[in-house]
């Protein structure tokens, strides 16, 4: 299933994706999609419905984050080898873990707003994980069955506040509109292979990044595998996986986001993403 | 006011202490306190109440954490100097900003439960802050009206996940059961001076912090302004204001908690946590 939010920011409606394309509104049988209502047992429940039976949304005016919130915004760091080489930094021995804050979290097609006192705005594409059942000490071989689908990320970072400020990245990669997020949830069961996913993003329609989730350090099951040896993870919780080489800091020159810039973004099986960026307020 | 959570885990229900220190249940009145719930508007409304015909609950069984989840629990790091002396860094020149994951929230009287592979786990009493508006480039000045209250906090850290694991802190302070948080959510007009607060742990009846929110590097204004302007603070956010010298790994030789260790943390004016140390399971 491909499942979705239409409508107005903070008014959306979960829909679902039929096998013509149209959106289908869900909010009779769902009350939203985040946290426990994309549980695995709350996906069967969708899974369930009569697809037929659901009305038609004609011309959705705006498609939100597929997530209406998230009880944590994890992001793995460096884990594309040729990314990690373009930053000047080592591969990790192990995953590297770092979170955005929550508010973050914004459409996939919402204009990215470059913050106040920023000059090095860049751009992330990834494949974002979220999770489906409660992980506490996992095994690699269970990692994959406690997904509840995936999504595409784009991981937009500062740079100069992620590295200049004091060692901790959370604070480059939490502004408002830094986290847009779908704009579909799919479901585990259409992902044959998360290993084998083309991801590319293009700005102003030159393809900046493009390579394939083959490329990962550490693969989606080992990531949540590892993760949960630390933490109990829940559902909803979202996972951005790291992004591959091409981003503006590795450039030379370097290249960074400015106003009236557009990124499109496509991760495989997943949909694409598109936004404009804007000055600060 | 002071509010908290009562029942069993995963079925509490929100009250407040009466004059007479009496739990008064406010379940008819507010659904629970976590986000929206405790923004200062609803804070109003629940303050608007007649205490008095608020029903008693006799001898509740257990206390809760005092809000029921949080869209983030953020932490600032290294934020007395006795105790960035005591680790070995330096002072900093801004707030170091880092998170838990959201799941680490638990009870002030929960056991604290050692997690596997772990021998260095440490204790950190903290006066937690928690947000009762949205915060975006809010000023100093402006930054204490937009707090909701203030809590106690242990900000419960294994430090080899903290600091021989990749560098970024959120795996040594993510566990399950390593963000005791409560028992009350004191709201902000009981607090005169969030600067002035005495604050204390006891290690199995051995004070061994003991300072005062006086010694803070930045102050609560000072934290959530500058928070403010690297991303969007929400209403039922919390933050860890970071802790006083006196932690385990400042000791010589280091300490670290064992499973029948007992922790008694107090902040003035918010109340006292106690949690027993489990082994991991």
């Amino acid at each position: 299933m491909k499942l979705l939010r239409f409508g107005s920011p903070g008014q959306e409606r979960p829909g679902l994706l039929d096998a013509e394309g149209r959106v289908r509104d869900l909010s009779l049988h769902a009350p939203d999609l985040a946290g426990p209502t994309v549980s695995l047992a709350a996906l069967d429940e969708i899974r369930a419905i009569d697809v037929a039976s659901l009305p038609v949304v004609d011309a959705p005016d705006r498609i939100g984050s597929c997530l209406a919130w998230v009880p944590n915004f994890f992001c793995i760091g460096l884990n594309y080898a040729k990314h990690a080489a373009e930053t000047g930094s080592k591969e990790p021995a192990e995953p590297i873990l770092f979170s955005k804050a929550s508010s973050a979290l914004s459409g996939p097609y919402d204009p990215v707003r470059i913050p106040r006192d920023s000059r090095k705005c860049d751009w992330e594409v990834e494949l974002g994980v979220v999770i489906g059942a409660e992980c506490s000490y996992v095994s690699e071989e269970e990692a994959l069955s406690r997904i509840a689908g995936y999504c595409v990320i784009n991981d937009v970072s500062k740079r100069e506040f992620q590295i200049e400020r004091g060692g901790q990245w959370m604070k480059g990669k939490s502004a408002p509109t830094f986290g847009p997020t779908g704009p579909y949830l799919v479901t585990a069961d259409e992902i044959a292979d998360p290993q084998s996913l083309a991801l590319s993003l293009a700005l102003n329609g030159e393809t900046v990044q493009s390579s394939s989730t083959s490329d990962m350090i550490f693969g989606v099951a080992q990531i949540v595998s590892y993760m949960s040896r630390f933490m109990t993870l829940l559902p909803g919780d979202v996972i951005a996986t790291g992004t591959p080489e091409g981003v503006g800091m590795g450039m030379s020159p370097q290249r960074f986001l400015k106003p009236g810039d557009v990124m499109v973004l496509t991760v495989e099986g997943l949909g694409s993403q598109r936004q404009e960026v804007v000055a600060s307020v």
